[in-house]
């Protein structure tokens, strides 16, 4: 097995991904159309989906389809043009190599669900935030009703982004990807996790529902990722299932850790509003059990993570493992 | 040729979609969730869908799949089981006799993206409308929080319902259909169009560009559906052509009868607030023509979407007729 650097890695797949995103979440979508107005509101679509997000669902299909295909990847081939040299050249995304597009456009869609879901929640009659990743949330910038279509936009997007006239896209593949995507942003997924959380304010809940809630409204996206990026690949039902758990158990992961930033970190540092959950009074995993028990839990969840891969059979497992440690020591 | 009677027509195909919806739309999505809220999501969902729409858009899927399906129907061979029996006895829409459920997937879908459409744009930030369909609006019956998430879930579930794991859908139309949707309800599509709307208000706007607005807000979506209707069966080349002119001119047919119908119709009629587009100082086709040139125009649009079935090649558009003169004539 060829040595594996996790930041070099990281660093790699980020630039596909932002290159990606920056090429589909593009003007060039409102080619053809007179009015100014389709071209502003992908402006705004744009300003919440391009510069600034941790990129972790999107490296997640990544490293899930690393981790599925058979042998060494020649992911580290160097890549010889970039993006806009083969949109260029008439041509996509399949001739930068070393780069399947399938997965890019996978692991993109991923990140429109994960952009529009904070552009909703962010706005007034929800979570009624103005700060995101450091800049004004989309609405504090361009307006509520901008910011409602931008998130509705970004929606349809991720689902045009997965169908494409693409010959490279084997259709079957293709449903595949917008049946796991569609129902884990769904009533049974995200956007049900959300109404609990509406409904969850200034109630007493068990450690039981607060699990339910987090595990549909951010779990139910990170594990779609990893069975996304897991079915653009051929995986077995074993490693499947593996790797749905392990979806599971950093889904949980990321929201303890989110809970105890919001805590322990400052704006800065997290790019958000801080302490926004104890003064709306919502439960969090740091109220129901403390931070020190809230922290041994993050550790415990990252052990469980990593012996789902070990049960995967997969054989390099490395990225996902990565991940699975960077969502625990995250500080932002 | 058979007989063709168009009410009798609309009206079981109607009883198919509203059978149809009521089985997709349904708190068994949220089956073995522990937690009251995303079956209340749901419940909001249901409201915004079930009870009283007019179906224009299902039925134009209908239609357009009647109209290239070769050969006689068999759409009016008695149904001898009806939608829940089928359910019940573990199969799906397959076996209800006459009805093909690719087409009626792709039926439901659109009528979910319109759904959405009217749940977000009736919300405060929007057009702040508390009255639709003869009914309080989503967001003035489930408050805007839950307004803003039942739309949402609403876009997923359209996606849910054409990628089913369903054996008798052909993964190439389920792409198709998809990708038909997605782009319809886009920037490029129904939410560019509600952004150059929200943008006009005030401003003198061309006949040009009020055209170009409808063509986004609402003809993309009709449009769509006669393009996905078409894409459940076999099209030519010349047809499809003919069958996406016919959908954009009754497209704008459509919103100009709207616009008639907002000057001329009353709340209980038409089941929305009325006048608001004068109040509003909305650019409209009776501002900008007089309500009887604009009167006149529909006429004439009628006459080019029928004239458009002719130049389809295809053998039996009657539906697609009927569908066109209702949408001149109709009075809400």
């Amino acid at each position: 097995m060829t040595d594996f650097d996790f930041n070099f890695w990281c660093a790699h797949q980020m630039d596909w991904v932002e290159r990606s995103l920056n090429h589909w979440v593009s003007v060039s979508v409102c080619a053809g159309l007179n009015h100014h107005a389709p071209a502003d509101l992908m402006a705004a679509m744009r300003y919440a989906v391009l510069d600034g997000g941790k990129r972790l669902r999107p490296l997640l299909v990544l490293a899930a389809f690393e981790a599925v295909s058979s042998g060494p990847s020649d992911w580290f081939i160097p890549i010889e043009e970039d993006v806009d040299e083969a949109a260029r050249r008439g041509g996509d995304f399949e001739s930068g190599g070393g780069v399947d597009e399938t997965v890019l456009r996978a692991a993109c869609a991923v990140e429109l669900i994960h952009a529009y879901s904070l552009v909703h929640d962010d706005m007034p009659c929800m979570d009624n935030d103005v700060l995101r990743r450091g800049k004004p949330t989309v609405h504090a910038q361009f307006g509520e009703a901008t910011a409602l279509l931008a998130g509705d936009a970004l929606q349809a997007l991720a689902f045009e982004l997965l169908t494409p006239e693409s010959p490279t896209l084997i259709p079957q593949r293709s449903v595949l990807l917008c049946r796991l995507l569609a129902r884990a942003a769904g009533c049974a997924g995200m956007a049900g996790g959300q109404a609990i959380d509406l409904a969850s304010v200034g109630l007493p809940l068990s450690e039981f529902e607060l699990r339910e809630m987090h595990s549909l409204k951010t779990g139910s996206l990170l594990t779609a990722c990893v069975m996304m990026g897991a079915a653009c690949g051929d995986a077995s039902l074993k490693a499947l299932d593996a790797l749905a758990d392990f979806g599971r158990t950093v889904g949980l992961a990321f929201q303890v850790v989110d809970d105890i930033l919001d805590v322990s970190s400052d704006c800065v540092t997290l790019g958000k509003t801080v302490g926004k959950d104890a003064l709306q009074d919502k439960p969090t995993f740091v109220s129901l059990m403390g931070e020190t028990r809230a922290r041994a839990f993050t550790r415990d969840l990252l052990d469980r993570a990593l012996q789902a891969l070990l049960a995967s059979g997969l054989s390099d497992t490395r990225a996902l493992q990565g991940l699975a440690r960077m969502v625990v020591s995250r500080s932002y």
